[in-house]
């Protein structure tokens, strides 16, 4: 069986100018392997219109699942909420449910409702809301592509709101050897090992610590007992 | 005057499963930021031979650079040479250049410069070679590719080799002011700023720290004149 599978598209010039450190990436990918769906590309894009529109065009007509980060806030260059109903061609407006909700929590707080908090209510047709706990200003799901803010803390709070909703599939199992010699030293042995295991992933993530090299193996697959027997095999060609 | 573009390409199953967090990217996108060349995309994609061909030829033909990071080293996982090769139509194999730098390098450590080790000296026919001084094997550039290693202290060593034979531009010049305000209280006066400032990127990055909800506000334009003029205002709209 195939596992579903899913990109993810981050929005955000601050991320390609160098200011900020991208997080949700990485907090992504680990939640996703969790439950068996597969990230197959990220693409980290400009505040742009035209950027925005073609990756979710293209990224949500070859996976599963498309889950985006960032630009769904009050300000003028938040832009996302838009894009996505664009690249849809669905109608986009300020939704009573949005608003009904943003409405009790400035009401709770004694904060105006002003227009630039009522952008935050703009909704796709069609789409439907995901719950964000942390500030609520909702994000949405729209067909198969899934809307979230990038404040890291919002961002994985509207994660672990979606996930439980999706139809995962077997998680990808990973087993590690780290062996301390250069990878031009281990290469023939894992690429008969890899012959040997067409059916898993095996991977080697070469490092280099205080003038030291060597490679983390890493062996990736759905069955268990396969990962086990790769694993064993490996261990025996590189004791110690 | 417009500004060289740039785009990233990370290849690596191991940051798509979670396993490993990228640093490359935000390395590549300060140095370039500096240099006056636009980063304009960064995909991550994984150690596929159609991803790597597929996104190599989308993105030479559509930014002045393209940088990759990934998937150069000895072991049966390490492909990019070869799909960078694909990619443009070219010949690879074992090149007498690369080769010889590496007979050098393995001589000195008195170490077997074996079947494997030669794998990394395989470059596609017309590129040139990115010099390697953590580690000898070399990187490439061919046509607007800049292919580098994976290993952080390498990428790193890779980029200090190749950005300075590159034409920059007009640094991007950037200000930037902490609002302890809600995004929602400021989005109206921000939006009449950017307005105000067309000619220049005016950006709000929220964030919570502690409870309190705040935002950064960057401006980044080449002129830095502009950029002053934007930031007195900005500073008048909200003083203290």
């Amino acid at each position: 069986m195939t596992n579903p599978t899913a990109a993810m598209i981050v929005i955000g010039d601050e991320i390609l100018s160098g200011r900020t450190r991208d997080s949700n990436m990485h907090h992504l990918a680990r939640a996703l392997t969790k439950v068996g769906i597969d990230l197959g590309e990220v693409r980290v894009i400009s505040d742009d219109r035209e950027a925005i529109v073609g990756a979710v065009t293209a990224l949500s007509a070859a996976y599963t699942h498309v889950f985006t980060s960032g630009g769904i806030g009050p300000t003028h260059d938040d832009i996302t909420a838009d894009c996505v109903a664009a690249a849809f061609g669905a109608a986009i407006d300020v939704r009573d449910d949005a608003r009904a909700l943003l409405q009790a929590h400035y009401d709770r707080q004694g904060v105006e409702f002003n227009d630039a908090r009522k952008r935050m209510a703009r909704i796709p047709d069609g789409a439907t809301l995901i719950e964000n706990p942390v500030s609520i200003a909702p994000g949405f799901t729209m067909k198969n592509v899934h809307v979230m803010a990038g404040v890291p803390a919002v961002f994985e709070a509207m994660v672990a709101s979606i996930l439980p909703t999706l139809t995962g599939g077997a998680p990808l199992l990973s087993q590690n050897l780290r062996v301390e010699r250069g990878e031009g030293e281990i290469a023939g042995p894992l690429a008969e090992l890899a012959g040997e295991f067409s059916d898993l992933s095996i991977g080697s993530y070469p490092y280099q610590r205080n003038g030291v090299y060597g490679a983390n193996i890493v062996i990736r697959g759905q069955d268990g007992a396969r990962v086990d027997a790769a694993m064993t095999r490996l261990c025996e060609m590189f004791p110690g």
